[in-house]
Formats: structure tokens, C-alpha cells, sequence
């Protein structure tokens, strides 16, 4: 498929800091809301994370929104917030480059950058990533065939960051009872084919908070390298994508469940 | 979505025999090869399977086969074995009904009647199945939406038959590097809209038995109620869907791991 | 793809009667209700498309309803209502067999045996087709990739029936604003691999009259071997898909300027 | 689907130059390579296409290439060969933006700006050529409904620029023996809903010479408002999507057959 495959290879192990590292032995659980919408919605959803032992926090700022007349994303305020839940809460920041320009504010904010599914094909924000000292997580396009995408994040590779985790969040088919489709299959795939981590994302593909529970526990016994989920410290009241965002409830009962699943696999959750 | 909807209400129950039923306490392990190949073939894979604790036996008699030139599978002959299956190792059999010219033939021989992927549409075998005293297992069609699925179902029950179970084999998308794509987020679905018990079968979603094992994981920890998994005592030398099929060994590990996650939820094999 | 490909090899021109043939000068307009609802119904339709020179009429008697709880067809009067078109007008008739337990009764009434596509799969069908006298038209299945769909085509070749028709009706895709995705790339295909006449059906793939014109028109262009339509005599009154049929006025509309299309090609309608 | 739909209302003439205009008498034939590869393979293509007549020159410099070790396109220089296009032979300039790295270059080059199936969502792209006094043809994602498709055009509209074409160029299927699968069923709910022009492009759904002049044909009597079509003055030497690209006798007799179909319609080539 390609002629020169960065991809292959051995499993990568990433450090993040002292507290956590994605390896064989652990799983990462990066948890947070959508997007982040006021300072006090960051701070209170992040201090309830902290305190359940998460390490890695999510929260879009640019967000990359398919109707023009809705909220955009609080932009660089809300990077000013997930720098402050970096410093009070000593949490790693994973945050998403919609497109070019807001790639360089993005990456000198954040621990992780996140390049969303609509964004896969955009050659600025790979060339970008890969000439970044930061971690990568690449989400799939919705649209993408496990071949096409693992080309794209050969990209970020190809420019000399081996750092990369890859993330299948649901394609599009034609069942519609759900946001999209998780394709498990394809991540198998992925596992079978890459040395890159995989870390899974029930909730946009569910798009239902219902569902993303079972999804989430599939996951873990699917022996993944972690889960993005999104957790909402009110989501009755969120912005964005509030049908599948969990309570910190029902999250915290989740985190518990998953660690017995992985623990199976002799892996525990950092 | 229906006017008079039978698939809806409290979780339906099914007790095969004494030692084997579906309930929120148990979890479902069928097993077998695709086909019914040779009486030795049959109870080689048969005796191996009852010794594990196997209580319900598949094997295909009447193959749908895409190509004309291919064989077609054993038949009436094929039944036979099966029913001798039940005699020596006291095992249940479930086999699949392709058209109306072998429902009465099917029907008469198993305990679980099998309407596969590509007859979900025959109305023959739906309606002939709801005045049927014997169990049926439905296969989602690979093509069919949740909600396109479920009416035909509804066929069943409205014909006087409640012992369903439904079944998520994965079904078509863009994506070919798997055979299907094994739709957990519609599998969800179905769990949350209807009463009729569950069964996974991501033999034929993932088509490769590398795939088979991560994904029959994932499936006991999504909280299902049973799985059929394609096993043959000999897979280099079977005449159908060879790639998917595990050996005794790999499904002995694996159900050993599916006992672990599934006690989590309070449930064990029957 | 297969070992014996019966469907490849020069052009099958197919006579029906003395007035209607396929072949590369012709275009064979096939027209009439999706389903025979009254004798009143099925006459007045047929009488008007007799008037503009239709010579092959369609009307389904077995319906494959999806809701178990809708109306089933007329089965078997339906039936007796086709036979009087044809002795009054002339008109040749095509219907659907659904499943086995109509196999027969379609089979002895009708000139041209119409394969639905949900029934695609059913070995039955198109052995007993194979074995038939009568023409047959297969419509492709809306899951069905176009090598599944030649290979089980293939089973009528290969029982002995030459005298078949493909059929494009549309393929279910995540776009869910029509009520099918077209597929004239794979109708593309089909031409170019096999000698069988191609049919191409709008009313399904679009399931909206507002569209159904323009794709027909798109279709003559495309140089198929013909149009089936679903016509009524009254669309606000049809007990089924009413939203996809053409007024007989919207029809007689489409029939010149399809005509004027394929005489493009040097073709006729017949 | 929006507060505020501005891509509703009266269907959208836009006037290019003096010979070239889209109107409901017009139809416009946009031609030439895939990429722009060389100075010679530029002007010998647009000299051809010149002396037929065709007003819109087509050829990408910033290609979005999926294998990151092929070559990436000819950038700045190849857009100083379209200039040359221009000046030479009076033809109006299009070509692809990929991202927001190439977005002024090409946009301070062409006429109208190309973007990209792969560049969708790129909401820099969408708002820069929202603020921009070119026109701009934005190709449906080939995982786009056609919902979401509108949505992102939106951003063009809300941005201030109403000379906005849409353009259908496939979608992808589980239908794997072509390209993309061409959706007409979602072009003519486009044309429903929308007043601005619809362009269509059978050379990327099909991705084979073979098949995209039935298709160019029958998109013309589908009476969409003009074609994208790939042609190259020598196809075997094409270093991107050679497959797909018609050689200019082949594109001069497809012109010709179009000529004939849109006339039908009282339509005229500019």
C-alpha cells in the first residue's frame, strides 16, 4: 500500500510524564466535555476528573461546526481555561485543530493534539503535527477506508513524529439509528497492521449516552490502548453534542467497571 | 414505527432444556462449523465441543452460496449427522433455512431454526417460522437498517411464535477490509427497543479468525446474550469461510476469557 | 470471479411478440402500478398506457410489505386482473415473485418473471426461474455489490435460462434523502461485463415523482435497454410507494422526451 | 435544517465573462488534466480544448495526494502555467484549494476557486472563499450527505458570496467496482432545494475512461447546468488519476453528443 510504512514496525510506547504512559501494561482514560464553554463548566468538569485519578483532559475550543449560524467554539479564551486546568489540576490537554488557522494556537497550548475526523485530509495540520514536538492523536474521517486513513497519519510519521495515537470514532453507513457506526472490525484491523496506539471513541459514534456505557466496556475488552470519552459535568445544559455526553456519575461508574475488564488483560488504567 | 409492536416489552426468557436457557443470568455458547462437510467432520467438532460444555450446536446444511459452481452443502444427508449430534452428545442443533424448499426439512430436524442473512426478506420462512413450535434465530440482514430488521421479525411474533433471538452478523459499508462491519452501535439498539434476546456473531462481521477472538471479547462485555462463533476441528481443509473458522484450541481459550468478563456482569455459560 | 460465466458474451436480444423485442435498436418501456390494488385500478392504468403504446405492463400481486401489519397485495385475484390486461390490450405482463409459496402461480400467469430485490438471495427463485420458459428480469438487491449480483444472476443461466434482464432500482447508502442511491456507476459496470439487457428502474432508487423524471431522462441517455416506471391511474390513492408514481399525464410527458433521447442513439421505443 | 438558508431562493445566473455565462440556456463545459504536470502537458491539453471551444480550463497544482511518498503536485509554478492559459488563450482559470496553506496563491491566480471533495470542512477555506470576489465550485465530500453538504456551502453564502456552484462527484459505497458511486438521487434533491447551479463530474465517480462518457451523458439530460471533466493530451503518461482522464478525441466527441442532448432541453454549450 505504500512504499515506505512508518506504521509498521513495534508497538510504540508513549510517555506522557511521570503519572502516564500508553504501553501494554496500562490504559489510558482521557475524559472531558466537547467543547469548552465557559471557564467555570472546564474547571468544575476538570476538578471531578482529577479527582477520579484521570490524567488526560479533553475539551474542543475550535470546533468545526456544520451549521454556520451555531455557536463556533470559544476559541482561544477556552485554550486560556484548559491551560489553567493544566496548571490547578496537573492534567495533560488533548484539544482539536479544526484547520489551519488554528494550528498554531492549538499546538503551543496543548499536550496532545487532536486532529478531528473532518479534518483527516487536510496536508497543513499533518505536515504540521509531524514537525511538532507534541503527541498526536488522529481521529478517522467518518468517510475514510482503514487503508486511506493509515496513509494520512503517514504523513504526520513521514515528517518525524513517531508519536502518534490512532482513534476510530464511527464511520458513516446506512444505518442511521445511531450517529455512525462503530467499526470495531476496522480497528482490529488498525491493531493487526499498525505499531501505533489505539485509543477508542464510543461517544461520537454512539452519539447517545445510553449506548456509549456498553460501547465503552466493549472497547476495553477489546483490548484497545484507551478511550476519549466525553463527560459533561451538566449536560442537560451543554453546547454541543449533549445527547452523549455522560454525567460525572455515570462516568465514575464506568472508570470502575472498565478497570475490572482491562485488569483481565493485565493492564491498569493511568 | 409498527401499529401492534410484539418486539416490544419485558426481556423474553428462553429455556431449551433443563441445562440450557437464555436469561439474565446466563450467556448462550453456540458453536460449530459453517458447514455440515462429512459425518466425520460433524462429530469430530461436535465431540470436541461437548466436552468444553457446548450446548448448542450449528452447522449449515443448505448454503446460500453466491456462486452457482460451488458446492452447495450436504443437505438432507447433513441433517442426519446433526441429529445424530443430539443423540450421542445430548447437545441442542441450530441450522440455517435458506428458502422454502428446505424449511420443512430444517424445521423438522433442529431445536433453533436459523433464518440467515440473505433470507431475512422471505416471508415463507418468516411467517412458517412463527407457526413453528421450535425456537428461531434471525440474522440481520447485511443490508437491512435496525429498524427494517426488526418489522420483518415482527413477522415471527406476529404469527404466534415468541421464542426469538436476534442476531448481529455486520453488515455493508465502504469499508472491505473486513468482510462486514460489525455493528455494535445497532446491536445497542436493538437492546434498548426490544424484549428478545441477543446473539452476537462476529464470525462472519470480522471473516478472518485473527479478528474473531477481540471481537467475540468485546461482545461478552457489551452485555449480550450469547454468541454463535464458527468452530471446525480442521479450518485449513473446510469447504466454507475457512479464514473465519477457529480451531478447538483457540475456541477453548476463548471461551475461557469470555467466563471472566461475563461473570463480571453476573452471568454464566450455559 | 467465477470458474463458468454464462453472463458474458455477446449482446442478448430477447423477442417478446412481434411488436416488442430488446435489442440495440429498441427500448422497451415497461410501465403500470407497483401493485394491482382493484380491478378498477389495474384496467384504467392499463387502458392508458395501451392508448400511448406501452406493450409491457407491470403490477406486483405478492407484495413484500416490510410491515407485517400493512396490506399484503392482492395475491392471486391480482393475478386474474393481469390476465384480463393482456387479453384485452395485448400487453405482455411482468410481476414479482416474492418467495417460493408464489413461485408458481406468478410463473404460469406472467410473460416476464420479475426477481425483487429483496429476494435476490432466494435459491429458489432462481433455480426455478433457470428453469422456466418465461423471460426473467432480476433486480439487483440494495445491498448487493455487482459481482454478488452477476453471481447469483448466474444461477438462472446456469439452470438453462438465457432470457434474462438486469435490473438497477438503487443500493442503500448512508445518504437517507432519497429513498435509494442510483447506482449508474454499477450500471456501468454491468454492460460492460455482461451480454445480459439492461434495465434501469427509477421510481425505487428515487421513491419521489418530483425525481423520478429526470433520472429516467438520465437513464435514456446513459443508452440502457430500457425503463420500468411505476404508473397509477390515480398516485394520491395508492396503497403502495404512492409517493413515487407518476400520473399517467407526467408519464406520457417522460415518454416523448425519452423518445427523443435514444432516437440520439438510433433506437425506438417498443 | 438552518435558521437562515441562503442557499434558497431564485435559481443563481452567474456571469464569468462575456462568452461564458451559467443560466437555465446555458451549459458549461469545464475541462482539462487532473494536475498540472509540466508547462508542455498545460498548453498542449488547453490548446486542444481552446480550438473546440471550451471557455473553463481545469488542471490542480496543490494535489491532496493519500500516499504521502507520491508526488504532491507542481504548486506555485504550475499555477504560473494556468496564468499562461489565460492570457493565451482567453480561457477562464479553475483549480483546487487543499488546504489553507495554497488558499491565497490559488485563489489570487484563478477564476474560480476549486474546493476540494476532501476539503469539505475546512472552515478556512469556506470563510476565505466566503470574503473573496471569485466564483467558487465546491465538490460534495465523499462522505457527505446531502444535508450536511448544503450546511457547509452555507458558509460560502453567510460569508457574502452568492457565486457559489455545487458539484456531485461521487460518494462512497460499499459498491467497490468503481471509484465512488455518482449519486443523481442526491443532485436532484440538490436542485430542489437550492437556486445555485449544479455542476457535475462523472470523472472521479467513476474513475475510468470507459464509463464517464456514458455518465457525462447522462448527466447532460439530466439537465444539470454544465460538466467537470478530466481530459489529458496524453492519458498513458498521466502522473495522478490516469485511469479517469478521456484523450481529446474522446472528449470532442462526447462534446458533441452533449451538444445534442442539452439542446432537447433549449440549451447551448458556452
Amino acid at each position: 500500500m505504500l512504499s515506505d510504512k512508518k506504521h509498521e514496525g513495534d508497538f510504540v510506547n508513549i510517555s506522557f510524564n511521570s503519572k502516564c504512559e500508553i504501553s501494554k501494561d496500562t490504559f489510558v482514560m482521557m475524559a472531558g466535555p466537547c467543547a469548552a464553554e465557559s471557564r467555570d463548566q472546564i474547571m468544575r468538569t476538570a476538578e471531578s476528573l482529577a479527582e477520579l485519578g484521570i490524567h488526560i483532559f479533553r475539551a474542543g475550543c475550535f470546533k468545526p461546526r456544520t451549521d454556520p449560524y451555531a455557536w463556533q467554539g470559544s476559541g482561544e479564551e477556552g485554550l486560556k481555561w484548559l491551560d489553567e486546568v493544566r496548571t490547578q489540576y496537573g492534567m495533560l490537554i488533548i484539544s482539536e485543530v479544526s484547520n489551519f488557522m488554528n494550528f498554531a494556537a492549538v499546538e503551543s497550548c496543548v499536550d496532545i493534539i487532536q486532529i478531528g475526523a473532518k479534518a483527516l485530509y487536510d496536508h497543513s495540520l499533518l505536515i504540521g503535527s509531524g514537525k511538532s514536538q507534541k503527541s498526536v492523536l488522529v481521529k478517522r474521517g467518518f468517510g475514510a477506508t482503514v487503508n486511506e486513513y493509515l496513509r494520512m497519519v503517514e504523513y504526520i510519521l513521514a515528517n518525524g513524529n513517531q508519536n502518534v495515537m490512532l482513534c476510530e470514532r464511527g464511520i458513516r453507513t446506512f444505518e442511521t439509528s445511531t450517529r455512525f457506526t462503530y467499526d470495531l472490525c476496522g480497528a482490529a484491523v488498525m491493531q493487526d497492521i499498525t505499531k501505533l496506539p489505539l485509543i477508542l471513541d464510543p461517544s461520537h459514534a454512539a452519539g447517545n449516552s445510553k449506548f456509549v456505557v456498553k460501547l465503552a466496556l466493549a472497547s476495553a475488552a477489546f483490548d484497545c490502548d484507551g478511550l476519549i470519552i466525553e463527560v459533561h459535568c451538566n449536560p442537560d445544559e451543554a453546547l454541543c453534542d449533549k445527547a452523549q455526553a455522560l454525567t460525572i456519575a455515570e462516568y465514575k461508574e464506568l472508570y470502575k467497571r472498565v478497570s475490572e475488564i482491562i485488569s483481565l488483560n493485565g493492564r491498569r488504567i493511568v
